[in-house]
C-alpha cells in the first residue's frame, strides 16, 4: 500500500540519486535494469497503516506515515553502511560501494529530507490536518535524532574494549527503538489521535524495536548467512559490541573472562578464522550471552503487547499489532 | 542575537557530536578549549531576522528561522567537505580530517534534523503559529533538497570535461540560492507573511545567492588564500567547473579552445605547479571567463534588489537589505 507513494517520492530525486535510491530499494540492479529485490521486511510502514486504523482511520490515512518512517529508515542504512564500512545488505552490494560514498551520503541526506516532505503533503492533499501533520514532523524528527545518536553510540562503541549492558539497551533504543516507536504511531497521529494515544503506540514500538534488536543481534551471531544474507560471524568478525557479548560479559564467569581477554587482545582483529570465531560464539553462550538475550526479547516482546491495552482498537487491528510482534521475535532474518 | 539559541541547539547533541559541532562552528579548537573562531559570516541568520522586521515583526520572531537556516547551512558544511575532499575551511582543519567520516556525516545529519526542531519549537515557545511554523518547515525542507541538488550537480561535473554556463547557474542556484531563498523568508513566514511577500522575499535571496556565488567564483581563482582561508589556486588545482571556466569553455576563441583542451587533459590532472595554475588563470581572463563572471555578479545583485521593491517595508529595513546585498558582491573572502 505504500509500495507506489515511496516510489514516487524516490522518482522526484534528481538524477543520479533517483537511480542510487532505486537500486538501494532493490528496484533496479546496477545496471538499471528492473528488479524483484529483497525491499526489506517493512515492518515500519504496516505499524504506520495499522497505527491510523488502531484509532478507527483507514489505512490510507497513515500511507503518508508509513513512506517517511521507511524513507527515514533507507536514510540511516544509507550511512551506516557507509560508516560502518558494510559491503553487503539484503544479499546484495550495499550502495555506497556501488556507487561510491559521495553518492550514498547524498541520497541519504535526500531520503531523510523527502521524509519530512511526504508528511506536509499530506496536510495539503487533505489527508491530515496541518497541525497532525506538524504533530507528525515532530514525531519522525524526533526519532531521526534518536536514530543518530543510536548510531554515534554505536560507533564510539567500536573503539571500547567493554560496553556494559545498560549502554548497549540505550544505544539500541536510539538506532531501532526510535524509528519504530515514531512508526507505531504516526498514523494515529496523522489522524488525530491525542497525545496519551499516540504515547502508549510509541511504547509498543520502542519495545517491539528493543525485541527486534535483541533477536537481530541473535542472528548477527547465530544466524544463517544465506538467509540473513548478512556475512557468517559479521558480527563477531567486527568485535561488535551486540547484546549477548555485552550480556556474556557482565557475567563475570571463567567463559566470561577469557571472552574479555580475547576481545581486549588487538592481536588478530579481524583476521579470526572461522574455526576462532565459532570458538568465541561458544563462549559467548557459556557465558549466558545468548540466554539473557533471548530472555531480553520475550521479556521487551511482552512490554510492548502491554502497551497495547492502553489503546482501545478493534480485535482485528490488535491481532495485527500481536501478529507483527510475533513476526519480530520468530523470525530467521 | 542567534548565536546563544545556534549553541544552545548544538549543545543539544549527545557526546561526542556536541564537541565535533562546537568544533566545527568554531566555538572550540581541536583540544576543546574555547577559541574565538571564525564562525563564518553568518549572512543567512542575518537575512532571516530581517525579514520577520521586514513585515513588521521583531526581529526576535525570526531567530529560530536565523538558527534553522545556519545549522542546515552547516550540515551541508559538514557533508560536502567530507564528499569533496577538502581539508580546510574558515582557515581551520575541517571536520572530517579531525574526527574522522564517520563523525562529519553523524553530525552534518543531526544538525540538519535539529534545523527543523527549532522551527517546531518556535510554535511551542509560542514565537509562531502551528501553522506558521509548519510553513517554515516546508521552507527549510525544500532548501535542503535544493541544496542536495545541487551539490550531486557539483559532484557529478567533477566527472566531465565541460559544464554548460545553464548547467552551472542551475547547480549554484541549488548550492547557494536555495538557502538563501529561504533565509530571505523565513523570518517573515515565521511571523505570518502571505505567500507573495514570502515569494518577493525568496526571489530576492535566490538572486543574492546567485550573486553571491559568482563572487565566491571568482574568489576560488582569484582571491588571496590569507583572506578567503581556502588554498591558493584551489579551484583550479581540482579543475572545478565553476562560472568563469564555464563562460570562458563557452566564449569559442582561442585562449577557450586551449583552456577546453588542458582541462580534457589527464595527464598531470591535480600535480599542475604554481606556474601552471597562473598560466590558466590568465587564459580564463583571456577568453571572458572573469569579466562575464563580474557581469553575471552585478546582473543578479539588481535583480535581487528590485525583488525588494515588490514588499511595503520601512526605509531602515530595506537599507540593511541593500547593504547586506552590498556586502555579498564587494567582499574579499
Amino acid at each position: 500500500m505504500c509500495t507506489p507513494s515511496l516510489r514516487a517520492a524516490v522518482a522526484r530525486l534528481a538524477a543520479p540519486m533517483d537511480t542510487v535510491g532505486a537500486y538501494h530499494f532493490g528496484w533496479i540492479d546496477r545496471a538499471g535494469n528492473p528488479a524483484a529485490g529483497d525491499g526489506g521486511k517493512a515492518v515500519r510502514p504496516a505499524l504506520a497503516l495499522l497505527s491510523a486504523e488502531a484509532v478507527g482511520a483507514s489505512a490510507e490515512v497513515g500511507v503518508p506515515g508509513g513512506v517517511s518512517v521507511e524513507l527515514v529508515h533507507n536514510f540511516s542504512l544509507l550511512h551506516d553502511d557507509l560508516m560502518d564500512g558494510d559491503e553487503t545488505r539484503r544479499h546484495r552490494a550495499t550502495a555506497w560501494t556501488v556507487f561510491g560514498p559521495a553518492q550514498a551520503i547524498l541520497v541519504g541526506d535526500a531520503l531523510a529530507t523527502l521524509g519530512t516532505e511526504v508528511l506536509l503533503d499530506a496536510a495539503v492533499t487533505g489527508g491530515a490536518s496541518a497541525v497532525d501533520a506538524a504533530r507528525a514532523v515532530r514525531l519522525i524528527t524526533t526519532a531521526t535524532r534518536g536514530l543518530i545518536d543510536g548510531q554515534a553510540m554505536d560507533v564510539e562503541f567500536e573503539k571500547r574494549d567493554v560496553v556494559t549492558v545498560e549502554e548497549c539497551l540505550e544505544m539500541e533504543g536510539g538506532k531501532t527503538g526510535a524509528l519504530l516507536a515514531a512508526s507505531a504511531a504516526i498514523g494515529a497521529v496523522l489522524a488525530g489521535a491525542d497525545d496519551r494515544v499516540s504515547g502508549a503506540l510509541q511504547r509498543y514500538g520502542h519495545h517491539l524495536g528493543l525485541a527486534f534488536q535483541a533477536v537481530d543481534d541473535l542472528l548477527g551471531i547465530w544466524g544463517a548467512t544465506e538467509v540473513t544474507g548478512k556475512p557468517h560471524w559479521g558480527d563477531l568478525r567486527q568485535r561488535k559490541k551486540s547484546l549477548p557479548v555485552c550480556a556474556a560479559l557482565a557475567e563475570g564467569g571463567t567463559a566470561s573472562r577469557r571472552l574479555a581477554d580475547e576481545l581486549a587482545d588487538p592481536k588478530g582483529r579481524g583476521e579470526e578464522s572461522e574455526e576462532q570465531l565459532a570458538a568465541r560464539a561458544a563462549l559467548i553462550e557459556e557465558a549466558g550471552g545468548r540466554a539473557w538475550t533471548q530472555d531480553e526479547a520475550r521479556r521487551q516482546h511482552q512490554t510492548a503487547l502491554a502497551a497495547l491495552d492502553e489503546v482501545p482498537m478493534t480485535d482485528a487491528v490488535r491481532e495485527h499489532f500481536v501478529a507483527l510482534a510475533e513476526f519480530v521475535v520468530v523470525r530467521e532474518r
